[in-house]
């Protein structure tokens, strides 16, 4: 196993500069001051630079051959391999300069993002958005090549390992069909429903205090971790240093709050991830739809949930003090309010998907050449307003510009979220008919044996298994709308 | 101009990488959770590996002597040559494992310092700090065979080029004899000045909030830096992204503001670079002598002056309300006082070059294999009772524990304090001969004429010219402890 060995020090180095290169990202997102913006993204794609050339090297291709005919390889050392294979051939397709180019001008697209969006100065943001694409683009043909894969299944498998187009269409145009009629009917019967909006302001100490607390009980470890502010909330760092972020609206607390306990759901994956493969790729997620699945197993599944309500109830008042808006009734009706909005990330999770399909139908038609980048805002009024009934026309901010994704150059992300979506629906299920009674436990904060089940079944298996077998060695089945369906069913139709 | 322009693209991006491991460390010391300490410093090992690879590689060999035969470089791309033949030189002799494992052994014993000192726990510290300087003085040793030059010398020129053991020794050997004589003269005056303590609390808001206006006032630009709290201040980061920090105690506020107008005379030196010149060696300050000369310009000639605390006053007054305390003379009397202490970074700066000296001496001494690291703690005490009259038996805590440089693995850096205080001095002396009325400037919180002053004498020549030489060039005179002499006398004993 000595070439192995020497393969596995290649690529606990890569491990360390990529944990690097997150905190940097990190700090550019919560702390850099402005002046540094341009600095940042050279130093950020210099040191992409580096850790591609550390993949592509060609002494890691002899590695990779020798090491095939070594024996003693586990299997978590097998997947390994084929992880560190993949990672070399999509390397090596890619000019180092290509890289650093398509870095620079992500970072310097999002930042013009961040600027231009509270403008709704779409003209403005077009060049750095077209460039942006273009090199993303660019990347994902040459990688489509190496890796015998349709452009935009290239970038779908580097979000989504084991998802296309084709698999991704057959579900998708399910939901597509059955949503629509649901959000009505569901839409209707809350129509009577009284909700009570809560009195602000909600300092911003107070409901960083309520936050910390929630990720306390969702059991975050703090001693590898901790809960900042960005002007986008994400969830990155490393096993050892996760770094959650969040951002406060003194007008009200609940956007903040489950978006904290969405970001704990990633969080507590990256915590749970096996101690001994952390520097090694198959002890690290590339898979967003896991990913996604885990923060909104804990958001969806969980956090908006009756006897979650329930115990936030009393956290509620002890941070805010009393008010008439302060009850069970009320605060789960405001957690469960189905209606078709302009934002995805205040979406319900009925109406979400549809949110997730257009973004999708988009990215294909760009990436198919069937759309240009200059005409998304109107493709994007088309659809927003047959799925949603709602027009976007010159609503830039709210709408073409409203996520971080495609500024940042992350296409193929999107579908991650409701493939993540059914897979979490799916695992709780699971979950739950093992432990019936778990509702019990969410009304007391109780949430050890949630997050046992998922080290034990989840976390603890990293990327050792493809996507698709472990959800099939877990649940029994692959992947499908079923119980996603059945919950909101459940949830909001009995 | 085509093989030099191939040596500054590698160097911008050394440069560029420098920044990032800048950052990471400002992360690690602000920001990061405790349970990521074993992975960081792993990870800025590999990082200074990846640097030191870069610098090291025989294509900048090569580079640099067809870059020496090119014609049109200016003055400026000299110096920039020069220093980065010194920076191979310097780098090819140590062995990447050597960098790496004395890189990760400097953070261990620093987070190891950061729990023991506290505790004041000598024994349990020692095998980190042996370890530690065990690889850094096996750094020293190897070069100074590659520089021609002695061990410690090798050290000392890290920090301050152009300084050695000779000029060094010829320098402290004046202050030793000079300095206890006037330490006893002052402190037997001031024994008749009554000192009324502040009463606190002082919150650390309150506290936050007048440093940042004393760092607006020293014309501190916030676009491209920030204040931050950590164990033990200091200033880093970029020129573009200037990370300050300082540390809070509630029962007294001078400790803290003061050294916050230290660090902002680094911050100021920073941010004054050229800006053409930011990513390469020429435009960045290797000599923490002249660095320690601008944070103690500002600090001791500026900040500690009678007219900066009349201009003080007031925004201490608006910040924490009045008190009987708060007078010109109390607080003038308070920010000068003179006597022996056990802190460096508490001391005045009469007694402080003794402090220097002590350090000086017992570095010396480790280096030339007459003291070991485990009979530092006797000879500190010897020292100390000698220099300051001051036992530090069994008290490690506030004896050879107190500073982070050693743990650090910084050995070679303390001169640069004494140094640079006496350059300051020269500088400041210049600097007032052509400005006499520039006293009634600080009174009202004016300090643009210092630092377009300073911008235009030193920062603007980064490191296009010798320490020795810039000073020259400025002041016509070689550094000497005249200037820091008269300084004192005339502050103290007038």
């Amino acid at each position: 196993m000595k070439k192995y060995q020497q393969l596995k020090n290649i690529f606990k180095r890569v491990s360390q500069l990529q944990y690097a290169q997150r905190i940097l990202m990190w700090d550019e997102a919560v702390m850099m001051p402005h002046g540094a913006q341009e600095s940042r993204a050279n130093t950020v794609a210099t040191l992409n630079r580096t850790i591609q050339k550390m993949i592509m090297n060609k002494k890691v291709k002899a590695l990779i051959q020798d090491a095939r005919l070594e024996d003693g390889l586990s299997d978590w050392d097998q997947a390994n391999l084929n992880l560190i294979e993949k990672k070399h051939i999509r390397a090596t397709c890619l000019p180092l300069k290509l890289t650093e180019e398509s870095t620079k001008a992500s970072i310097r697209c999002e930042q013009a993002w961040r600027k231009l969006r509270p403008e709704n100065n779409w003209n403005d943001f077009l060049p750095y958005f077209e460039k942006s694409f273009r090199l993303v683009k660019e990347m994902a043909v040459r990688e489509s090549q190496a890796l015998g894969l349709d452009p935009y299944d290239a970038m779908l498998d580097t979000y989504s390992p084991g998802f296309n187009q084709k698999n991704i269409d057959n579900i998708f145009s399910l939901l597509k069909q059955t949503l629509p009629p649901l959000v009505q009917q569901i839409y209707s019967n809350q129509q009577t429903d009284q909700i009570q909006i809560p009195s602000g302001p909600f300092s911003i100490d107070d409901q960083k205090m309520l936050g910390l607390t929630a990720m306390k009980a969702l059991q975050f470890d703090f001693n590898r971790g901790r809960l900042d502010v960005s002007h986008h909330p994400f969830c990155s760092g490393s096993p050892v240093d996760v770094r959650v972020t969040t951002r406060y609206d003194e007008n009200e607390f609940i956007t903040s709050l489950f978006g904290i306990c969405h970001e704990t759901g990633h969080a507590l994956y990256e915590q749970g991830l096996p101690a001994q493969w952390l520097e090694q790729p198959v002890g690290h997620i590339d898979s967003m739809t896991m990913h996604e699945s885990q923060s909104l197993l804990i958001e969806m599944q969980v956090c908006r949930s009756l006897p979650y309500v329930e115990y936030l109830l009393p956290l509620v008042i002890n941070q805010f003090g009393q008010q008439p808006a302060f009850t069970v009734d009320n605060l789960y009706r405001m957690v469960t309010r189905v209606q078709p909005g302009l934002i995805r990330v205040n979406a319900d999770e009925v109406t979400y998907p549809l949110h997730i399909i257009l973004r999708y139908e988009l990215e294909k038609n760009l990436m198919n050449d069937s759309l240009t980048i200059k005409d998304l805002p109107a493709a994007w009024d088309e659809l927003m307003t047959a799925y949603l009934g709602i027009s976007t026309k010159d609503n830039f901010e709210n709408g073409v510009m409203q996520d971080v994704h495609w500024p940042g150059g992350a296409f193929g992300y999107f579908p991650s979220y409701t493939l993540g979506r059914l897979m979490a629906a799916q695992l709780y299920n699971q979950f739950e008919s093992a432990h019936p009674k778990f509702n019990e436990d969410i009304k007391q904060g109780r949430f050890e044996l949630l997050i046992n089940w998922l080290h034990t079944h989840v976390h603890s298996s990293a990327s050792s298994l493809p996507v698709d077998d472990l959800l099939r060695k877990v649940t029994g089945k692959p992947l499908s709308s079923e119980s996603f369906l059945a919950h909101i069913r459940q949830r909001y139709l009995t």
